[in-house]
């Protein structure tokens, strides 16, 4: 340690005496050609003219910097968020069109700020483990300093050094310790928000050439350990004996191998902007730290990651807690494409995702990106089937999606760790899409992002009760109770376990995985295949989850079907009066609607959604319970959306099958009113075998095909020859599982 | 009568001397005119490569003709259905193309039709009053020879005339006598399936030059009157004593001189087919009868119609009976706008429709859009504000539709007649859309058309239960009965009367009527405004309901909105159990989710959709209840969309007054989690005088200013002057209305 410190002394004096300002993610070089080919990037061009509009009518509106008092949502927060993007806006202005006027609006904004946090007491809302002084929040004030920082950047060299340290002593430099020294439980964690902290940390310590908010920021409060087993206002643990922190710790823990940031997408996409930011700023002032070759290069895995984690629209799946509708089109990717282009070996797909996004960064990212697709240099982005690792290791579960044809059907299947305070207690979920729309949905959160109406915009309390229990996803759920009880220091300390993964066949891509521990003495092995199949119109889902158990139990697996009921195959009563269905553990959220029993073999439900019908098959058993649901029970503000599911209750078994087919077929138009193929195309689906060994599926067709589906229940190696015997028809094959027409 | 049928009878023969065929809807000038420009007319050229890939490969399927058997959404309705469609379709690609292989096709099909038609029993399905022989009800034989006379027309110099023979005599003679004097229920009625009738009747009566079926396309069946007081199967009566039939009384009835139709835009959708195809025939080969001029040129005025009765994307609101989502993108309004183009002096806004619509007929219709959008001379369809009168002389009711801006915001007021058997019990209803997104709902039909598994794709159970009934519409329930008892026979006797229309002021523009007859003894009258006001954001809604009763009565106002609930000021009661709100009218249909009681002068409801806020503000009673309802109780099929909406309830009061504001404000965006302006701008709303003579609504915004509308509630004249005292303020004014800033 001590000679990585004296080196990086050096270093920072060496490249301090090097570099002018800007020099975080503008470069004087990079200055240099943006104003010499300014009017000659069309889309570059675009977005400095509507940065431009927007920003002199804030210079017209003029500075306010009200006295902080609200939650997000209210006048004091939203017009503090606006400042800090206007300034970072106004910075990149002065340098590209080399106007004064945007000069004097930051500095002259920035005095304002000097002048009031001085004396500026904590945020007088109480809600935060972390109090901000500008806002409710550390993690805010974080905000706001990795955005002014390069504002400041962008004016350092026009200030008079006399302004300088003005600003440095008053304002930046308190800042810089309050939300890190002062806020240790913020900033020493492994976290998005203390990825926001070390990053707003180590930003204004580059362009202030502090060396020591520079290490602070890389690596974290020395000797800072207090805190440990505390938790913060979503429930999760600040501190784990014995963790590191600071930029790099934050870096290297919560991203697997591969990129995927254990909270999922929609939190990915939120660090990612202070993770590359940073990191874009280390590569200018600091390329000693081959900060992007860090760990494999993992922040631009992260970037590819993240596009792999989005519908055909480029909506991010909303695994764990997530608001839907957040995609790549948002200030966050639009940043994390360019600098990954910009840095990353210039990778053409990503300028498509760009051209979709309308906008780039007005820096040098920006710029490159602009330019390259100003010279047609842009490529499809064609997302493919991938499986991604969780864990800062990658053994720690992980995320499959499986896509077929033009992602006309996507399958995202859960097999991750907890994924942090912001985790879902939903081992072995998953979620379907037909292109964009959803077909069987992850609810999300409950919250509804900066909304003041809505409990000021933060999480609501069904985000605990409802969002984040297991039967609020698409999974098994063991006697009314949520996996790990719920409970997240048992969840944080599993994970489920890949069993195979197999896109090497891309008619048939199955993936695998089992969960030992969300139960104890219950394991669940779930294997789900997309199956294209030229008899059927559309490719479909087969799913297979096979439990086994030391006690009988009751077993409710549900389908959160998106769409209207078009027919059911089986009789049920519906109840006069609608009651939850249970009182706790998400249950006394859910309206029971109807209940049934299986009219033979097969259960049989046909919904409409987005104009296209699809069809659930299930071989369900004699006893089973069919019951309609419908959010919505115990919810007297209307937080939660009032959306149905199917469930399959199995009472009173131990070591039972649930095998189901999810087939998409047809469409409909209400402009043409013509129904195309609008039933579904199996008439029977049997499981025709298990043991400890197998298990097998046989699917018939409605003109009398058959085709089988047989599993390696406990072998998962693609060398090994398997041979089984079913009705007297003897199956031979290699690796773990087999498919094949009769 | 006599001397008509004179002149009929020689001006047939005269032009049966003179015309070759095509004549119908192609002609031999055209097709020249077509063949000589092919390929140099981009949108023709298009959908003639469009069609011809969908007409090849059905002549590369094969010829079925199935024996019927199936309602609609089975295979062999929509063979037959398919069909016809192809049929016409070869038929113009052969005189389009000159290739003969698609009139060999035409030819095989229709003599495959022929050799079946002879021995065909009546359908075996008995759903309909007038069942037909190839599919279930006489109706879809109809189209079917509306489809196929113009199919037959161009091969018919093609075929030998001993073909010719054969076919006019075993299949298309006994064809249009059957659909005619064979099924005189479904024939002679003034109704949509009666216009279908008659088109059909008189395409192959002009043909095949048969002067009998013309006349009685043209006039109906001579000396039938029976069936009066008999029903159809959506409970329509079949005859009116005395009613003339065919298709002139057809064109009379329905249509208002303004060219509105009464069932609504939905079915006048429909029945635009047969009408304008028809009367382009007659056009064609009947020039004397001036068709298109015909009730002051009504038919070109219902095409004007039915485009301003569409929202922003296009989509017909959806009054009386209308399934949701059909819009002037079908294949019926791309004939009316291509063939009023075409007859109706070239109006060059129709041509903007045309290209949304992407596709044009195959005939000279739809070759001179196509020539002229390529000319460039295509204009938009600017959607204004507008009032349509109902019943065949303008005076029974009508449709109001306010709009302000470029629609973003449009409302539907609707106090027309009853709509004969399609009609709903809604007399002064409204929807309110924000551009092409409903705000209020009206719920529509409830029906999957031709979607098998519901209900044969017929009309639901619900759609009488629920859909038809007052309380599904944003509009005045009295002791939880629909207006007219839900009875047809008194409904049908009705319409409501419009005080007063007033769009001469761009910024308010009203519309105010009343009905005394919906509930006897108790007088309705409401007036809407659409307001702009500099002070807000965006327009929005001003509503006086004002009732008159002799006896005291519950009132329930219903407001359907679109969304979900952001926040109430009103403390609410959440039943533990969701039961039913009542018993019958549709009250069985509604579970009740909240019961309140206002909490102050004023009822304020926020929600959010489609990423946009709306508040309503309503001056309620201490006394009122306040009722959060969903639709779905007792509908055990789920044939419902469980929709929410905020009931207004007033017990034991006489006369009174509702006065609501409808503010849409601000929007919400999940990919940059920015809420714009989500709170309302209204501070007060009250009731300031309210008298027989005048009612006046004063608006108070969170800033202070005030603003008074005031209404003069028996005198609608434009001329008259008023002068009124109100607190001790005078207001002067002209017409029937006042608003003013305070």
């Amino acid at each position: 340690m001590a000679i990585s410190r004296l080196i990086f002394g050096l270093t920072i004096a060496l490249t301090s005496q090097a570099d002018a300002h800007p020099n975080l993610i503008l470069t004087e070089a990079g200055v240099e050609r943006i104003r010499a080919e300014l009017g000659a990037v069309p889309l570059f061009d675009a977005t400095v003219a509507r940065v431009k509009a927007e920003v002199d009518a804030e210079i017209e509106l003029g500075i306010d910097t009200p006295i902080p008092k609200d939650l997000s949502g209210g006048y004091t927060h939203e017009r503090h968020k606006r400042n800090f993007l206007v300034l970072q806006q106004a910075g990149a202005l002065f340098q590209i069109l080399e106007d004064e006027k945007y000069a004097v609006y930051v500095r002259d904004m920035l005095f304002r700020y000097e002048a009031m946090y001085k004396d500026l007491p904590l945020h007088p809302q109480q809600r935060s483990y972390a109090r901000g002084r500008l806002f409710w929040q550390c993690l805010n004030d974080s905000n706001w300093l990795v955005y002014v920082s390069q504002a400041y950047d962008a004016i350092h060299d026009w200030l008079s050094e006399q302004e300088r340290q003005t600003l440095e002593q008053n304002l930046f430099r308190p800042f810089a310790d309050f939300i890190s020294i002062e806020s240790p439980q913020f900033f020493n964690r492994v976290h998005n928000h203390s990825t926001w902290g070390s990053a707003a940390v180590g930003m204004i310590g580059l362009v202030m050439e502090d060396e020591e908010l520079v290490r602070r920021a890389l690596y974290g409060i020395e000797d800072y350990n207090r805190g440990v087993g505390a938790t913060d206002d979503d429930g999760g643990f600040i501190r784990v004996e014995g963790q590191r922190a600071g930029f790099l710790a934050n870096l290297d823990a919560p991203f697997s191998p591969d990129g995927y940031y254990t909270e999922g997408p929609y939190y990915q996409r939120y660090a990612m902007y202070p993770f590359l930011v940073f990191a874009q700023s280390l590569h200018n002032v600091r390329p000693d730290l081959n900060i992007f070759e860090h760990k494999n290069s993992v922040l631009l895995k992260g970037v590819d990651a993240l596009l792999s984690l989005s519908d055909a629209d480029g909506e991010f799946f909303p695994l764990n807690d997530a608001q839907k509708g957040m995609s790549y089109r948002s200030r966050e990717l639009v940043t994390a494409v360019d600098i990954a282009y910009h840095v990353g070996g210039r990778d053409a797909k990503l300028l498509s995702i760009a051209e979709e996004q309308g906008q780039v960064l007005l820096d040098d990212a920006g710029f490159s990106v602009a330019a390259a697709i100003r010279d047609g240099r842009a490529q499809p982005y064609e997302k493919s089937t991938i499986n991604l690792t969780d864990g800062h290791d990658g053994r720690q579960g992980g995320v499959a999606v499986l896509r077929q044809g033009d992602e006309d059907l996507t399958l995202v299947f859960k097999y991750t760790a907890q994924g942090l305070s912001h985790g879902h207690y939903d081992k072995l979920s998953f979620s379907l899409y037909e292109k964009g729309d959803e077909v069987l949905q992850d609810y999300g959160m409950a919250r509804f992002v900066n909304i003041g109406q809505k409990g000021g915009g933060n999480y609501l309390a069904e985000n605990s009760t409802w969002a984040k229990q297991t039967i609020s996803h698409n999974t098994l759920v063991r006697n009314e109770t949520s996996h790990f009880e719920g409970r997240y220091e048992i969840g944080s300390e599993h994970h489920s376990e890949l069993q195979f993964f197999d896109a090497s066949d891309n008619g048939v891509q199955v993936v695998s995985a089992f969960e030992d521990d969300a139960y104890p003495g219950t394991v669940m092995q779930r294997t789900m295949a997309l199956i294209k199949n030229e008899r059927f119109e559309k490719p479909f889902l087969l799913d297979i989850l096979k439990v086994i158990s030391h006690t009988e139990n009751q077993y409710d697996l549900p389908f959160y079907f998106m769409g209207q009921v078009m027919r059911a195959n089986f009789a049920y009563e519906s109840p006069a009066a609608l009651r939850a269905l249970g009182e706790k553990n998400g249950y006394q959220h859910l309206y029971l609607e109807g209940t049934g029993k299986p009219s033979g073999n097969n259960t049989v439900l046909s919904w409409m959604g987005h104009g296209k019908f699809y069809t659930l098959t299930s071989a369900t058993h004699a006893a089973d319970e069919l019951l309609f649901t419908r959010i919505g029970a115990n919810d007297p503000e209307f937080n939660l959306r009032r959306d149905a599911a199917f469930i399959i209750r199995r009472n009173g078994v131990a070591n039972t099958v649930f095998a189901t087919a999810v087939e998409p077929h047809g469409s409909y138009s209400p402009v043409s009113e013509i129904a195309i193929n609008a039933n579904s195309n199996i008439a029977e689906l049997n499981v025709v075998y298990d043991d400890d060994d197998y298990t097998a599926v046989m699917i018939e067709d409605i003109q009398g095909h058959t085709s089988i589906f047989v599993l390696s229940n406990d072998d998962a190696s693609a060398s090994s020859e398997h041979e089984l015997e079913i009705d007297g028809r003897t199956y031979e094959w290699w690796g773990p599982w087999h498919h094949s027409e009769i």
